[in-house]
Parts: C-alpha cells; structure tokens; sequence
C-alpha cells in the first residue's frame, strides 16, 4: 500500500493577522480560509496538507524537523518577515530533502530595500511573489505536478 | 459584443536554445512547446495568446508598445537575462496598464549575485521563480483568475 | 460610558536582568521599580498600564497583537537587541494602529555601528534614547499629552 | 549663595519658520511659542533659560563657546540640517562638560536615509525625536531630574 | 567546602539533528554522544556539566540568565545559525561574568559570505572552528586549564 | 617500518617577540617555551614535530613547500599580521595536501576590522582563536587525534 | 559657399510614447510636436536638424556615427532609459567630435536612485533635465549660441 | 494692479571670483556681467530680478528665507560647492514654494566624484550644467515660459 | 573527410570606426585589415574564419548561436562596451561549448573603474588586453595550437 | 624694491578654545601663543605672517580671496572640523596659486574613521598631522625652504 | 654594434611548483620547461632572455631594479597572488620604462573575487590571462614584434 | 654617563632608486644625500642616527626589533608602498615604545584612492607628507624637540 503524499503549509509572523485587519487592502480571506482551499484543492489531488502558523522562530523550525520523520514530500513556506533575518530557517529548511517552495503575497521586490534579500531563497527550489493567496495554490500545483512526473 | 481578452508572453535573449541544448539538464521542452501549451490552456480559458521571443532589446520593447494598443489584458515575460541590465524594459512595461507577471525558469536567487536583482520585478505585479515551464502555466492560471474576479 | 485608556509597556531581550547587574553602572532600579512608576504616573493621568518582558521574539509580537484586540491606544517599546534585528517586530508593529514610542536606555548611536540602525524606528511615532528610565516616563508623558489633544 | 543652574536651548537652520509655514501640517506654534513655554517650566524647576536659533554653523559654535563660560549647566539642540553634516558642532560640543540633549521634531529615521545619521548623537547624552515640541519639555524635564539627583 | 566548578554547554538551532542526517558527510556521533563525552571528560577533571540545546533563541538566553544565579563559570556555546544574527545572544553573553568559547562543526570561514561574521564572537573569550566535535573537548579543556590556573 | 609522522608548526611576524614584551599582558612564555612544550606533546604522541618563525612571507612560503616534500602531514601556523594580506601564504598552502590549522593567540574578532578577516582561513580545517598558547595545543591534540582515526 | 550647420535630435526608448500616455501628466505634445517646433527654431537659426527616435541601442549608436560623417557639428540627445545602462552609446558618442547636449524631459535625480547616474553625462558638455519639452530648445539655443561666438 | 514678478538669483561660494581669475579658462565675464544681462533678460520679459552671492551658507538661507515673504515666484540656484554638502540649503527651499531650477557653469558629472551629487537637486524643478553663463540665461527663459503658462 | 576547423572573430559596438578616427592615436589600421590579416593566419593554420561587427548586441547573440549550428570550434570575441553591461552576451557564450578568447585593444584596467568588470571574462577560456591588433592574433594562435593538441 | 613675503595663517572651528580646556591634554598653550611664535619666527626668515581663526566657513573662505589680493604666497591651514566637510574651503583654496601646507595638532588617522579623509588634501601641497604646535612651525619651515629655493 | 636586446621573464610565489604537483590538472610542464622554450623563441628572434623566479617579494623588486641598469628593454611577469597585494611590485614596474606584459596561467576572472583585481595591471602595457603557459609565448611574440616596429 | 640619544631612519621599498630616475621631476639628491644631510642634523642636536632602506618586509620588521633593543628613542619611516597593505609592519611598530613619525615624500591624499590609507598611521605619533625631504628634517626636528621636553 502505497502511503498518501503529504505537504506542509508554513506561515511566518504575523500572517496569523491575515483577513482580520485592513480588509479593504488585503481583502477579507483569512489564513484558515486560504488553507482550507488548499486542503481541498490537495485532497483532490489526492495529498495530505499539514498547516502551522507561528509567530517564534523556533516553533517554525521544529516543525520542518518534525517533517523530516513523518514522511513530508514537500514544504510551502511563507516565511514573511523571517525571510529577510532567519539563517536558522534557512539551515532548517536545508535539514530537508523534499521539495520546498517559498511564497509571498506582495511583491516584495517592490517594498521597502531590506525586503529584497531573502535567505529562504538559497534554499526554495521555486519562489513565488505577489500573487496573493493564489501563489500557495500555484505552489500546491507546481508540487504536484512535479512529483507526480517523476 | 465582448472582445476575447488577450495575454502576451514575451521571452527574452538566448530563450529560443530552449529544448536544443542540454537536453539532460534544460530537458527536451522548447519554447515551441512551451507556447502552444500556453495557447491551449489560454482558448480553454477563453483568452487569446500573443508569444515573441527576441534576442534584441528594442524588438522587446517595440512589442509592449504594441500591446498597448491591441486590447492587450497581461503581460507573462520571461526577460532572462535583460532582467539584469535593462532599465529601458522596465520602462516600456511602466508604460503598459495591465497585469504583468515575470518568469524565470530557474531560481535566480541561486545563481550567480548579478542575477538576483531585477530592474522588471520593480514593475511586475507578481514574480515566479524556479518552476521551470510550470511557471508560465501559473502565471497564466493567475491571471486568468484574477481578471476574471475584477 | 467610556472606557480607561490603556498603554502597554514591552522590553525586550535581556531587560529582565536591570539592576541585578552591574548595580555600580546601571543603578539599582530593577525592571519592577520601573513598571511601578510608570503605573503610578499611568494611574494619575486616568490609564490603565500593561507591561511584558521576554527574551523571545515570539512572545513580544504575540503581545502586540493581544494589543490590538484589548483597546489598547498606545505602546511603549523598549526591543532592546531586537531593535537591530527584528522585521518580525516590525511587521507586528505595522498591524496596529496605535501611538508606538520607542525607548532606549542608552544612546545606542555612542555604541557598537550595528546598533545604530533600528527597524523598529521605521514604523515609531518617537524615539526616545540615552535618558535611563526617565526615558519610559518621557514617552508616556507625551502618549498622555498628544492623545489627550486629540 | 548658590547661582540658577542654566540651561541653553538651540534651534539650527531653517527651525525660524516653524509655525508659519504648513500650519495644516506643523501647526500654528511658532518657536517663540515654544521657548516662552520651556522657559516658564524652566523657572517653575528654579532654572534660567537661554535660546539662540541661527541659519549660521558659526554662530552655533560661537554659542556654545559661550556657554561655556556663563556657568550652563546643559544644551538642549535641535541642529536640524546640521545633524547630518556639521562636524565642526559636534567638535564645539565636545568641549562642552555639561548635558547635551538632541531633539528633533520628526522621526529622522522615517525619512531620507542622509537624514538617519547625525554627528551630534555622538556626543550627546540622550536623543529625543518624534515627539514634536513635546521633546523640548521632556528634554528640559531629564536634564531637571538628572542633575537635581546628583 | 568548595564547590565543584561548573560549564554550560549551550547548541543551538538544528544542532539536534547531529547524527540523525548525512551520516556519510557528519558522521554518525549525535549531540547525545558529543554531550555524554563531553561530561565525562568534564567529571574527570572535577567539573559539572549542564548542557542544553534549543532552537528557539529566547531559551538559549533564558540558559544564560539562568548560568549567572547558578554559579556557572564558564559557557561552551555553539550558536548555530543564531552566531550571524542574533545580537540579543551576544547581549545575554555580555551579561554573564564568566569565560565564554564559541565553537563551530565546520570552519565557518569557507562556507557562504553571511556565515563569516558572528556576533558571539565579540564577546567570546577563545573560538574555535572546524575541528568537529573534538572543538568542543578543546574548549572544555582550555576551560579548565585556565580556570586552574587562575 | 612505518615513518614517524611530522607535523610543522609556523609562527609568522612579530611572534619571535614573544614573552619579551609587556610580560604584565603577554605572560612571560616566549615562543621557544610554546614550542618546546608542543615538541614534548607531539613525541609522546609518536609525532616529530618541526617549528620555524619569521618576518619574512617567502621564508614562510619556502617552509610549506619544503614540507611538501619530507613528509610532513600537518601544519599548524600562526600566520599573525600576514593572516590578512597574504594571498600569497594562502595558495603556499593550497599546494600542501595535508591538515591545516590556524592559530591566533588572541581573539582576532575582537580587534580592528581588519583583523577580522584571514586569507589562510579559506584554506585551513580548522581555526582557533582566543586560547593563548593553549591554541596550539588544541591543534596539535586535534590533528593527533584525527589523523589517527583516519 | 558656406554648408548650412546641422544638429542631430536623438530620443532613446519609449520616447515615442510621449503625448500619447497619461496626458493628464505628461501633457498632450508628441514627440513629433517637439521635433517640429524645434526644426522651425533650428531654420529661423539657420541650422538644419535631423532627428531619430529608436527603442533600439544599435540605432543609435549608427545614428552617430553617420552624424560623424554628414558634417553634422552638434548633438543633443535625450538616452532616457539608456543613460543608466549604456557604456556603448558613451563610446558612440566618444568617437564624435562635436558638441553634445544631453536632455532629461524629468528631474532624474528626484528619482529611484538608479536614474541618478548617467554614462553620457561622462561625455556631454552640457545637461538639462527637469525643464520638460523646454529643456531641448534650451541645448538648441546653447548650441547656436555657443557654435556662433566660436 | 498686477506686481511684477520677481526672481532670485543666488550664487554659493567663491563664485564672486568669476572673471578674475584664469581669464584664458573661465573667460573674462565676471559675475556681475552675468547678472546685468539676466536683469535685462529678466526686464524685458517684465520680471524683477534679484541677485545675492555669498560664501556663508547662513546668508543663502537667509536670502531664501527672505524671498519666501517678497513674493518671489521663482529661484535660480547655483550653489557651487555647497550642493554637494548643504543640507541646511536644500532645507531652506523646501521651505520655498516657487519654481527652482539649479544652475553650475561646469558639468559636475565629469569632475571628482564628490561633485557627482547634489542635495540641492532633490527640490530643483530642473537641472542645468555645463552651458557656462548660458545656463542662467536658459533658467531664466524656462521660468518666464512656464509661469507665464500657467 | 575530416571538415576544416572554423573560427569566428566577433566585434563589439563602434569596432567598426578603426582606423578611421584619431589615426595618430589608433593607427590607420581598419577593422577589416585586421580580419584580412586573421583570415590569412587561419587559412594558412588550415582553418576556415568567420567575423561580424554590429553595434546591436542582440546581432552579436544571434551570431553566437549561429555559430552553434554551424561547426564553429571557437570564438573570439572583442566585446567593447558590450563586455561591462551584457549578460545576454555572457548568457549566449554560456550556450557555445567551443574554445573563447576575449580581446581588447586597450587595457581596460588603466582606463575608468566602469571598464574594469567584464562579464565576458566569466565565460572566455582566456583574455587578453592591450596587445593591439596583436591581441586577436594572438588569440587565433592559442586557439589554434591548443585544439590541434588535444 | 622687493616686497616682504606674506604667509597666511588660517585656523578653522574651534580652535580658538586651545589651552583654555584640558590643559592636562592639551597643554596650557593659547592660539595666541603659538601665532606669536609663528610670527617670530616668520620675522626671523624675513617673513611676514597674517592670521586668522573663525568657526564661521564662509569668512575663511573670504580670508583666503582676500590673500589672493595682497601678495601672499603661502597658506598654512588648520581647517579642524572643515577638513572632513568643506568642499568650499578647498574650492576656495583652489582659486589660490601659491603653497598651501595642511596642519593638524593631532593624527586624525588614529581618531574617528569620518576624520581620515580631509577634501582640503587634495589641494594642499603638504600635510602634517600629529606633530602638535610644532605642526605648524614645521610648515613654516617647509615654506620657508621652499620658496628660497625657487 | 648593437647590442641583444634583452627580456626578463618573472614569476611571483609559489609558481615554483609548476608541474610537480597536480599533473592531471596542471600538466607535467615545469617552470624550467616553459623558460626553456621561451628561451629557444627568443634566442630565434634575437633577443636575450633573463628569468627569476622568487617566493619573496623583495627578491622580485630588486630584479626589477636592476633591469632598470641592464639594458632590459621588456619585462613579462607573472605575479601570481603578488597580483592582488603588492602595491611594492607595481611601484617598482613603475620605475621601469620598458614593455611590461602581465600574464596569468589561468584566467583570474573566474576564480575568487580577491583575484580580479591586480595592482601590476595599473602599469601593464599588456596583460593575458587564461592562456596556459601560451600567454608567455604570446607576451613574448607582441613584444618583439611591437619592439621591432617602433 | 649618559648614553647618546638614537634616532632610526628607515625607508620602504623602491626609495633607494631616489634621484636616479627621472631628475627633472624628483631632483637629483639620493637617499644618501637625504641621509648624510640627517645625520649631521641628528649629530648637531647630540643625537646618533641609524638607517636602513630595504624593499623586503621582513627586512624592516627585523631592523624594527633591533632597536628595540639598542636603546632608540624614535623611529622615522617612509613606508613607500608598504604603507597601504603591510599589517606586520604596523604590528612591528606596535612593539617599539618609542616615538614614531611617518613620512612621505608626495602627498599621498592626491594619488590615487588605494594610496590614502596607511596602516601605519594607525601607530604614527606623527605623519608628514608632500614637504619632500624637507619631511625628514621636520620629523627629526619633531622628535629632538619633543623628546627635549619631556
């Protein structure tokens, strides 16, 4: 029996905020609402999605350890603000063998010069910025399209 | 009557090797291929699809200018490496309305450091980086999502 | 009938250890005396006083966004080494909508380069360093003042 | 018989206009009005207050010398534009032993990045920015509790 | 009576991986190992050993603060990813009294750019780098040699 | 019969001075005490141990590539100030196929700027800094150690 | 019999836009509209003018060296995106004796601060920017000016 | 009655030189020169036209500050060296809401590097270099064009 | 039948110009006497030689690729201005598997700091600068012995 | 008649405060006493010697025109705090033709890095830092020597 | 009669080595080999040919200084690491008045960042890199060739 | 009896080519002539002089710890070229009590950019540069004079 394929959703600081506030800029979808879409859009393409948000650094780290034991194929990480400061996410994500795919709702490449550079980056096998909540869901596809052709 | 909403996926310098070279790295895909794919996937979602690739800045140019006045919606570009060097891109796609999405088929961010900054991503709504030729997919799926939600 | 207005106070990493160290440079005045104070001149102008210590970067923006649900007006901020490294805390920061005072023991520009820079100055109202613990009292004085002449 | 301490307030290049111009933005208050303010709280804390705004670098210095004589206890300075560029005022106030508070209306680290460094933060004892002409009294207010506790 | 003199051995972020990953590249000693060795060799010589390892930064400078009230009198900490960006870890060292040596697996100089600067090393008294776990028994032997000695 | 195993132990500029200079600070141990006490350690390892200081950076030169040919299988050098500008000592060592450690007396880190950063450190396995003349014991200890485990 | 002195207008990409875009901003004058007004000012001086606008570097650059060979005695040339970027239409211009003026329609200074340089104004003898259509009948008027009093 | 507008000629330091010095390289046209035939300019166009120059920075503000309250429509600027360190001026005419344009004889872009940058042009409308005394004269007619179409 | 080995020679933008500018400086010698004398070298090495000049970089790429196809073995290649801001050209060089040898006349180290980075270098088998015309022979000769030896 | 030679003595911001501060540092030697020791010892070679010292740049920057006027030949210069900022003052040295000699009472190479580099050095024929008040005998000397020379 | 003109060929640190070590890499080619031909290529073409090669920088500066005194008319030098440190070596090329040609075996600009920029290439008529120990063949050729037709 | 006071006169590398070369520009006095006219300055004020010039580092390094231990007072040094990247030179210096003057024959400030740093300055009591050898006479008169007072 062949096990199902397992993705893990990872949501930096502050995402946590997401739909709850300026809802005229960022709309009103929330962080349970974007993952809700992506467990259906998973379990349809017959993958099991795994989620955390967390605001500590450390927690974001444990689990991608936690993923490398219980057979995690891939990792979607909206860093947000540990992307620009976070080598220990980095050497974390580098501790993974799966595919890893980086995620951003803004342009960051647009924003303030410190958010340009991104440690993630060296390690994400794809980034994807500014699309909104649709970049995890082209993510999402991206991996299982890949795996799949393998 | 309504017109058919038009994309226009513009590739840059040295894109047409695609597919030709390397087959064991790049894979066997050329751009040819890349670009009827897109077209398909483009009449299925009712869009028309426009494709260049040239190895002349100017030419690039020349053509966003034409985009803006045949009805063009979006911009998918894939500017290699004139990403780095050509502020007169960036400039001609300042001059077009539309969504612009930038593609890379590779993850810039892990190349060489000249090749992690791009003047388009100042102007491009939404950057996709690392997904091969599923970029283009997503970035069209984008696109075709958004415009219709407006 | 309208409620108490309501001020928190967050010191970052290492601030626990005030007084109990180096009493001959730093004085005696512990992290407790200060808060006190501040209670007391919080009391006397009519608001209510919160206040948090932590060495984890977690806990501070996690308090910040407790901030923005409990009516809190405004937050004094002391980030300490975070000052120099935190987006995360920034970005916490950039979520609420209140008055933000930032506060440094010490002059932090007469020290090590790498202090001079703060993210967390990009998003206070003021900056307030080098005036010890009357530096708290200074930036609730003007939360006072300022928000009372609104 | 024991002297009045002695504080001078300076105000650097282009602060004159405060209050006459943009009053939508920087309010009515002239400088006028906020030096009579700081000199009724200084009398009330027993203290004499002396103020020089100038246009002129030198006559900044020149000021200052002078303080040096006349028995002032403390500076408060607001150098404006010559916090970025005037060495020759911080050399003047290197040979000035008393307190140095720098106060600056807005939050220099908000705006142009020329204006995030200022040579005068290298001598004085606290920096004060953001709180408008609230940063004069709070300045006035430390440099009263400080040397009152001596 | 005296009492037995006392070493934190601190690790941090990924560092628990040790062992459990590239066993062909890293060998297959655990932390567990390198740590049970480490108090061995620290028991013969008279000494007790604490050690802790954590991914989140804020326990590794609750650790610190922790060392200062327990009598610890020296800290062997390999800071991981936290060496090139944490000032709040280099802030807690600055609050402890004892000998400080900071050790790395790897010689952290042939790795990428980011990895060359630590912070821990402004305040470490010894660093030592490249000798893999044998760097901790080099630490924890010029700890006692010194301390000895003194 | 197997050969005896060498190791060369090289001092660079500066370091004849050793112990005869500021003893208050330094100690008293001259560079002839440091090697006399490495040569006992190495031979009761079964080691030959060889030693050569000078101010001249071809001297030091010549020295490895002298090594290159009698067999030694380890260097262990204090390159001092040439640890920052010469170039010429790092590919010196690049020609030698052995282990290389680098030792500095004290912690370069905490010095000028320019004391930060080591040309020989892209080559060496190992560095150690900070530990006095405990540093080239350490060295020595682990390239005993290692080489034997090989 | 006397050649009638000619002057060359040269506009660089996306030059061709103008009047035709955003007119609220740019206002309704074509480029055209300059040329002509410019062209009656060049007769009424007794100069000829020539001018091109390409989106293409190459064109440019042949553009000047035929101005080398048809008596051409002046050049005034607007790069637009090509001032940033350009090292070849520097040299082009190095090869041409005349004199050459170099028109900005903007204040590129006021600008993202990679339009703050420009290769060609390593060659021009004279700059304008910021004077919109105005700033190329100021380099014709210097032109005449200046060729008339030699 | 309609008032005349006025505009206001400013020169930095050591302008008042011009023409009487290295009369073979700057030619014999002194500053006064300059300015009688901008005033005639200036007349016949039905402007009033002042002029100040000065070595001292403070009195450039002043001037400025002055024309604030005269009525002055518009300033030209050539504030020699002081563009490149004046702060305090560019201040001074962002307290001034009419047309400025900087004018320099030489162009600044092919001299030192120090040169190459100019505070004032961060609040310059335009830019004018290396047309000599023609520079003024262009400034002047922009000015009369512009306001005269508004 | 073994084919003859092909060579192409590629020149830069304003190549074309020499000989025919500044012959006091450059020499009379023009671009195609320098190709003429390459063209007898080859043959008389038995190899068949190819050259193009063009000012339009995306020409230069077209020719490399078209040089992939059709047997070339090597390129030589004297990027002029091309060599300081093309990675189109660099990435067109990245497809060609053939021998490559970068030429300039001049030796772009003494010239200013902007022509001392070449992109091209990070391809070229070899570069040589300053040889003159000297330089392509001696280029054509390494190419030609090093390939016969292999 | 020959004329008496003239040499100009300028000291810059706050120089006017030597021996009266820190006379423990500094030395109870006044300005005034090392300008009448100057002057003796002008007198003595048969010189005569002018002096200056203000804190205000614009009357050193009249000081030097003034020299231009009357003969002097020589211009020894302590610009103390306008070394670092003053391109006017080294313009205005510029437009002098005779020997400028450069003097600092202290190394300003061992002080803060913004005083290691002087604009005024890059005009002045000699510079001495260091040496004290014998500083400026030495200069004197030097001027002395030179010009009798001649 | 006219005497033989004379060559000096120099090699820097550690190119001793050639040949002895990584012959797969490096080939079985000495130093002695590669003189030896250069010797016999010279003798063919008349000239004189002299060569050094040292580990120690002053030993390459006195050889440089007494071909100041022998009549070499040209000096090829491979500096090797000296390349990038030793403003020394390019202060005594600077003192020769003959051709100087800078080689390199392999092409520097591919290699470590360090290794691109090269003192000796500010006084270099020539420079090649890349070419194996052809680029001393190719020195060689342009120098008497360029020799011949002065 | 007291001994002789002694002053070391030491210079870099290429100094010993003074006067030989170029005449017209660096006059014909030698280093010996520079020298001898020292040493009966040094003589008639009752000092011994030492002198050595070397183009080897190690050389001066070694000459520095001599006279560590004969007993001088001072050391003079024009460090040429080693000024800008000799660490060791400058540890050296480090060791000697003594006085310690820098002197340069030019003004190293209008050279280019990589000569206006010297490490050496970093332990010069004074630095002296552009007086020519009239430098070297101000350094001896400085330390005779300095030492005679204390």
């Amino acid at each position: 029996m062949v096990a199902t394929p397992r993705v893990l959703v990872l949501n930096g600081p502050n995402l946590n905020l997401l739909g709850t506030r300026q809802p005229e800029i960022y709309g009103t979808e929330t962080l349970d609402d974007i993952i809700n879409l992506l467990r259906t859009q998973a379990m349809m393409a017959g993958w099991e999605l795994g989620a955390l948000q967390s605001n500590h650094e450390g927690e974001l780290i444990d689990a991608i350890h936690a993923a490398r034991l219980n057979g995690t194929l891939a990792i979607i990480i909206n860093p947000a603000a540990y992307s620009h400061t976070s080598v220990a996410l980095l050497d974390a994500l580098n501790t993974f063998d799966g595919k890893v795919i980086e995620v951003h709702l803004s342009n960051i490449h647009k924003r303030e010069a410190f958010r340009h550079h991104s440690y993630i980056s060296q390690r994400a096998d794809g980034v994807i910025a500014g699309l909104g909540s649709l970049g995890y869901q082209a993510a999402l596809n991206a991996i299982v399209a890949t795996l799949k052709s393998d």
